[in-house]
């Protein structure tokens, strides 16, 4: 057996996740092994507990350890205003943005013919329902300006026209960001969007 | 208690990882419980196997899970060649490269009065004992060309000077590299070790 064989798998398996290549992953191991006590264990144990615990909050989709997540249970946020998303991670975005005070709906994807995800696999009927049953006056889209957000958007308009106000976040320049290094399509956005100072 | 709390915690953990941030911890968290079984068990899984069984070999200082590591271990590689590197992750590199057939010793730093770090420190006593026991003829310091690597390959030079031979890695142009994209050090080095076609 080789000396190195499971600090090499461990290398390999940290290079898989998202954001981290060979090299970072060993970077990454060697750190660990160096400090054992307070990282590499740590860690390891986190990692254990988390993969027992996390689980989707039944009524939004959010990742937590409880049946139904902190912001579905606040009393405070039922304010009839349901943001839709695609992702945990948009919805945790969302959240560090500090400005939405309503609840979520996590999509889990997007609408797409080519990978065949159809509305049943995306958690649209769940959304329809909540609607009634949490009297949802607002529902503001938060979907990706991609082809696939854009057309679950619309299939989403479609069902629910008429019976909520139905908006999307605003299109035009990030907050910091130079014109220089936006795309054309974004200039146009705001540009035809401008608002009177 | 909040029902994101262990997420939260494994997510700064991770994000506390050399090569990673926030932004790249918080996915890959949501990609390992994504995909629990598969990637979030075995990974924390290893980790534990490793945390309990990494140690330095204790000859060289490479890390591995036995007490002697596989290059020591190997005849082989008993040529009488030895290359002193800085740090594991450089020992990994040079045997990637995989030219190099002899045996190694880690120092694990470079000598520093600022961070006063002494020769006892760095396992260079260690490294002279090693040139008398495994009959070592020659000692190539693969340092880094920085002002602590320098001072360091100086000081074991003064060390075992006329007992062996010493060498160190040329400097030059790297394999791939522009002209256009190198410090004016690396290109005067090149130059004034220019050979001939």
């Amino acid at each position: 057996m080789s000396s190195t064989r499971d600090i090499d798998s461990l290398i390999e398996m940290m290079a898989r996740l998202p954001g981290l290549g060979p090299r970072s992953a060993r970077r990454a191991v060697l750190h660990l092994i160096a400090k054992r006590e307070i990282k590499l264990l740590p860690l390891s144990g986190m990692m254990q507990k988390v993969a027992e615990t996390a689980r989707e909050c039944s009524v939004c989709g959010n990742i937590g350890t409880t049946e139904v997540c902190d912001i579905c249970l606040a009393p405070k946020r039922a304010n009839g205003i349901l943001c839709v998303v695609e992702s945990v991670s948009d919805l945790w975005a969302m959240e560090r943005g500090g400005a939405f005070k309503g609840r979520y709906h996590v999509l889990g994807g997007t609408l797409s013919a080519l990978d065949q995800v159809g509305p049943e696999q995306l958690r649209i009927p769940a959304m329809i329902g909540r609607i009634e049953q949490e009297g949802i006056t607002e529902v503001i889209l938060a979907l990706a300006a991609t082809i696939d957000g854009q057309t679950t958007a619309h299939y989403i308009a479609d069902q629910i026209e008429g019976r909520v106000r139905l908006t999307s976040l605003a299109q035009g320049v990030p907050i910091g960001g130079e014109l220089d290094y936006l795309d054309d399509g974004t200039i146009s956005a705001a540009l035809s969007a401008r608002k009177d100072i």
